[in-house]
């Protein structure tokens, strides 16, 4: 039998990193429920025409598809042969794969609304917690399976949901002490008066790819790409005075409506902007609400506000979440007209970003709290009457397994992190007592075993 | 487009289905915590080669393997087509599935012990909440895809474990208010010495298949699938006798002390049963834990003490949960004499035990709390901010997302089961006041805003 491994790409987690993570999911859970968000969850599998052609050419290559079951069966193996010729050729046939891992959270969500829509209550709110799966090549922080943490309303196109949504970035960030989070927005439909400034919307995949760029290749060659994409010198110009604009979001307002404040699509991407601005109630302090004209979020289907959260600048991590709205959730399955506006945590970024800002609380990380010693048969039956009493009041408690050397149950206790032993030996037994030892400060008392309660580990 | 669909022996869950299930994971997570075990996740796939032979053929079959990636690349198809030979003769191939969806915990766990022995401390008491899959044919409660629930103490063979085991077991099902639960247990040693005493250790696992059934196809099938094991007439009367033991649990230890008492492991078994019965401290009521000598728990590793937990008999659900003692967990990957117990909780089925006897708590089906009702641009501005102040409070609440007739956003209130609505209207805006409706009694007040707390909602 060779060593046994795990897939690429795939993590065990450990009782401390499950806590971490527990953590920071219980703590956007409970922020969803606040505003009012109702938990969904989806099966890991979907069927594989439910997932195919929505993700483009390079998505639909990093589903993970499931092998059917069954194919040995002598029967069915002309038909089998003839199938898999089609996988090769790079299609999908329902004789060899029928089922796919999801891929994201979005779709399975769109294909929920549109299975059920006529049971809904609109306008729907839901979050979904849940991990996904891509065939990506893995590397650094990125992974096969990651958790996707998703907020959407879907069925209004009030900005009031853009609004809660912001305000949803930062209770969260905060709660979780990234308060030096920025989070980043903009309006596709400032993009599409761009496009339209520069002379037809047809231009606004173009402007939109390259404009996407900016954080990574820097302007110059951001203007290399729109003239190599067909734009010319008065355009980029433009887009240059476009992407030059600065400031605090006031004066960023006001050079952006001087430049597409007359165009009606411009007019209400600012509009909207302004809205959001002004409303987010993010407390008294300094807003991390940063308008950025640059933000183009991919060739996705957004069609209003966009977001992008950004961690602490002092940690080179970037983008930690970001969302937006789109017209149309439910076209693709057949159920037309619902817009919505939704938002994501990007979960591992968000662990890590903690991790080297040291943000987590001590007691995350503490999973047995008391060890009590095992030193005989009538000892440990009164220490497992007293652990039991302690369980009560929501104490985690451990007896040592069997009776043996002190120095063994204190190492046991060391290694995994336990804060306090109690001792029951002879003596103790006698007296009623019992010895309650601090392995961190290393103070040990002996009181009586009646004081034994839930206080004297907190 | 075809409409949408979820593949067969899947399932979504809706919102208070998620609830409802939250409500018991966290229950049984809180106790398993309490008792000092500690949390673990592996990834959803495991290269194949570590599943694969371990669940016995059938179970081997019942595996969904996924499809590698890139099988398009045309270098490689001549190798994919000879791979896919082998695949349709039954074998499984790298070229064509490296990897694959779990089926239980227990193994994922083994490999993990396997993986890292050298880090963990031992006794290692990991406990895992995650969902598995098998391609079992569906049906009423069966699917394709549903969580385990499992809790392994791994590197001691102390039966203060099992002890624990069975406390937990009694705290899980108390808390979630099934106290009618029984909790049977035997001990394999028992069933080994009933082999010895029909004449030899080569029996056991004809007489335990046999045996298994009872429950099933009665004493007088049994008999005669003994018989047709080649058991002679002695031996099934040996059987027989043994299969009749009743009482409660001291009677039904003097008989089958009288039955197989002199022999070593039958001693054994029965001193096990003893320990267990006497240390459990399951309060002081009446006890659920029944020695049940017809238990066998079907072909599988245990060595020692089996458990298994009934559902109440008033509700016809059967076993909710099992487990026992294993003599080694991870020698199948190379690292032996790591003895264990576990237990296991079936939590689709306690879920139908307790909607069969309306056991969920009233509030945890209770998403939103509170709606504050939209009026007009000031009213809700004003009702923004005093639903920002109760959310801090922990009170989950909307803002309906658009200023419209009260009586549509009354119905969504309805709809949607929220307790309380608000209104500030342009009066109550005025007089600084808010009007305060629970919808169960149909009573309104009008108060101060000043005086919305979160008490109002409880």
């Amino acid at each position: 039998m060779s060593k046994p491994s795990l897939p690429q790409g795939t993590r065990d987690f450990g009782p401390e990193v499950v806590r971490k993570r527990q953590y920071i999911f219980n703590t956007i859970r409970t922020v969803f429920e606040l505003y009012g968000f109702q938990p969904l969850e989806t099966p890991a599998m979907e069927n594989l025409e439910t997932l195919m052609g929505k993700y483009g050419e390079e998505g639909d290559k990093l589903i993970f598809r499931i092998l059917n079951n069954g194919l040995d069966n002598p029967d069915k193996q002309q038909q089998a042969r003839a199938d898999f010729e089609k996988v090769l050729e790079g299609k999908n046939v329902k004789g060899i794969t029928e089922r796919a891992l999801k891929y994201d959270l979005t779709i399975p969500f769109a294909r929920y609304v549109a299975m059920n829509h006529g049971q809904l209550t609109f306008p729907f709110k839901r979050y979904q917690i849940q991990p996904v799966w891509r065939a990506d090549r893995p590397q650094r922080g990125r992974y096969r399976e990651f958790y996707q943490c998703d907020a959407d309303m879907v069925g209004s196109n009030s900005l009031l949901n853009e609004v809660e949504l912001a305000n949803i970035y930062n209770d969260v960030f905060t709660q979780l002490g990234i308060d030096q989070y920025e989070l980043r927005i903009n309006s596709r439909k400032i993009l599409a008066a761009l496009a339209e400034l520069c002379g037809g919307a047809d231009k606004m995949i173009d402007i939109t790819i390259a404009i996407d760029k900016l954080d990574k290749i820097g302007l110059d060659k951001v203007k290399a790409e729109l003239e190599q994409r067909g734009l010319n010198e008065e355009q980029i110009s433009t887009i240059e005075k476009y992407l030059n604009i600065t400031g605090n979001n006031r004066e960023k307002l006001q050079q952006i409506t001087a430049l597409i404040g007359h165009l009606e699509t411009g007019k209400k991407g600012i509009e909207e902007l302004e809205y959001l601005d002004n409303n987010s109630q993010i407390d008294n302090r300094h807003s991390p609400l940063v308008l950025d004209f640059t933000l183009a979020r991919g060739l996705n289907y957004y069609t209003g506000i966009i977001f992008e959260a950004k961690a602490p600048a002092t940690v080179k991590i970037g983008s930690i979440g970001g969302g937006g709205r789109y017209n149309d959730l439910t076209g693709l399955f057949g159920v037309p007209n619902i817009p919505g506006v939704g938002i994501s945590f990007g979960v591992d970024r968000i662990y890590d970003v903690m991790e080297e800002l040291q943000l987590f609380p001590e007691n995350v990380a503490i999973g047995t709290q008391v060890l009590f010693f095992n030193l005989g048969a009538d000892e440990s039956t009164m220490a497992f009457s007293h652990m039991q009493s302690l369980r009560k009041q929501g104490v985690r408690c451990e007896l040592f397994h069997e009776p043996t050397k002190m120095d063994k149950q204190f190492k046991y206790a060391e290694k995994k992190n336990i804060g306090f032993v109690i001792i029951i030996g002879s003596q103790e037994l006698q007296n009623g007592t019992c010895v309650v030892k601090n392995l961190k400060t290393g103070i040990q008392e002996t009181i009586p075993v009646a004081n034994l309660t839930s206080k004297l580990f907190i």
